[in-house]
């Protein structure tokens, strides 16, 4: 079975050729968004660089809310449903699904490690919570069905919900995020731009200079870090804690959380050190319940686009 | 089919008798948990009053939660698994669930009226969120599987999660929560001990007098209310609808979200002039995405017996 398969995001659109169960790596191919009016340009572009392989299953995968079959994002005004697909690559089947639900479905294939909690291996039957931190944020439950031998993984767009604030310095930020953004999400402090926020937030306060990008800061960091970037990886640490916390106690990961993206992948040297595990637990008379979920890092570029070729195999 | 249904709440647990689809309504009683040492005698001692009615399956709600089967609850040191049940009344299946699950599985054998937004049918595929607002907070979705013929409803304590913060005053009132309890939850800010404590926090600020009981309260808001009954009716629906925002993000219930419990009927007189709406859409750039989420209300004190029965026919 021959599958085409595309993660869509903000700037580019990343896409390859699964023949069953394994991608080509020479397939791979990015293009960038600006230059093209239509996902299915890029994907006439795609196969006809690769001198027209004919596929049977295209899949795609949408960095936004994917509504009845159809994904949109606020920045492109790209239709993308499976008719597009079958018309653009001439496949039988098509589907269109969410990006975070995509990692999900590639959970069973990448590697992990544990980085808070007891790192136990999951049951096949327990509910896994893919989380992804990068240009944006959200987290997409992978619930185990007929005992395990399958899953479904529930779409959502959690990145947008209120960031959570339990004390003045949180209130405070809050703030500055919904002066500057209408609303203080999760996602504007989270991602790579809240990281820089919650920089220039802190160093406000300090009268220091804030950085002048997420990876300035990050090499600080694992450098001579000063007082304020310290407070800032501290501030973002236990934000990012009581969010995952919160998630847990939603969607009851017993199977772990599992964190994948550029800022999960950059922050997680800075967790243990910088109070991610306490301000996880600091759930009041469930603090003790929240021991029983492990956080785990996954290390895979291409999860999102083994995540599609694994979920046309499961829905063809 | 017979079926052995209960609800195991708080302070009282209530058993029926299901035959197939109806439940036979001279066969309703209610225990209080206090009386008895385990589940097996509130159902040895229903069984014996009931002269040994014969049942083929059982299945009990609970209202904590349930993992492998287990169910658990932070008042009751009760044991309340598949085998109990089974040795406790002879059937040959026995299940546990969470509470808020049964009456997700209830849901399309109820009557509902819409409270928010454009109340339109939900499609058989949508997925809806069921939200508990009684002496506890909890919300599980309910998402269509097998092209909406079946559905799979998810066990969450989201009631344990953060309360949202968004200004000064909901800072102060988390705060307040904290101090009593360890943590601002929810639960603590929403269920009926939460009314009561906004309303302390308010009378607080304004010099009155709080009230003694929810009850008291929610008769005040219904006849001549005071400057203090009405801003407490006020910071609770503001709560509410932050909360349900940020509940519609996490989960997408395009099916709409259903209210169900005491508190949610008592307050939802008061929704609209008390500004639940503005909360509800208050998301920065995702204010408008929150009209395509309706809110209705369901009242009946049985549906989660109700969604026990479906349950059992569902998984025979």
């Amino acid at each position: 079975m021959t599958t085409l398969v595309a993660d869509v995001g903000g700037t580019n659109t990343r896409v390859a050729i699964f023949f069953d169960e394994d991608m080509t790596p020479t397939s791979v191919r990015r293009f960038r968004n600006a230059e093209f009016a239509s996902l299915e340009a890029v994907l006439k572009q795609y196969l006809a660089d690769l001198d027209g392989v004919s596929c049977s299953a295209a899949c795609v995968a949408v960095a936004g809310p994917v509504r009845d079959g159809i994904g949109r994002m606020t920045n492109l005004d790209w239709v993308m449903d499976g008719a597009t697909l079958c018309t653009a690559t001439g496949a039988a089947q098509g589907f269109v699904i969410n990006d975070l639900e995509a990692q999900g479905h590639a959970l069973d294939d990448v590697d992990t490690r544990c980085v808070l909690g007891h790192g136990r291996p999951a049951a096949a039957t327990s509910t896994r919570l893919v989380v992804g931190l990068g240009t944006g944020f959200n987290a997409a439950p992978v619930h185990p069905v007929e005992d395990g031998s399958e899953f479904y993984v529930v779409a959502s767009e959690c990145g947008h919900a209120s960031m959570p604030v339990q004390d003045q310095t949180g209130l405070d930020l809050s703030l500055s995020l919904r002066k500057a953004h209408g609303f203080a999400s999760i996602e504007e402090a989270l991602a790579g731009r809240g990281l820089l926020a919650i920089n220039a937030f802190v160093a406000a306060k300090s009268g220091a200079a804030p950085h002048d990008s997420t990876q300035d800061l990050i090499a600080a960091l694992s450098g001579t870090p000063t007082a304020t970037d310290t407070a800032t990886a501290g501030l973002y640490c236990q934000l990012l804690g009581q969010v995952l916390g919160d998630l847990a106690l939603v969607h009851l990961p017993w199977g772990g959380i599992y964190l994948i993206g550029g800022m999960a992948r950059a922050m997680s040297p800075f967790f243990a050190t910088h109070g991610l595990s306490d301000a996880f637990h600091d759930k009041g008379r469930f603090s003790t319940f929240m021991d029983d979920f492990a956080i785990h890092m996954v290390e895979d570029d291409y999860a999102a686009l083994t995540g599609c070729a694994r979920y046309v195999r499961r829905h063809s």
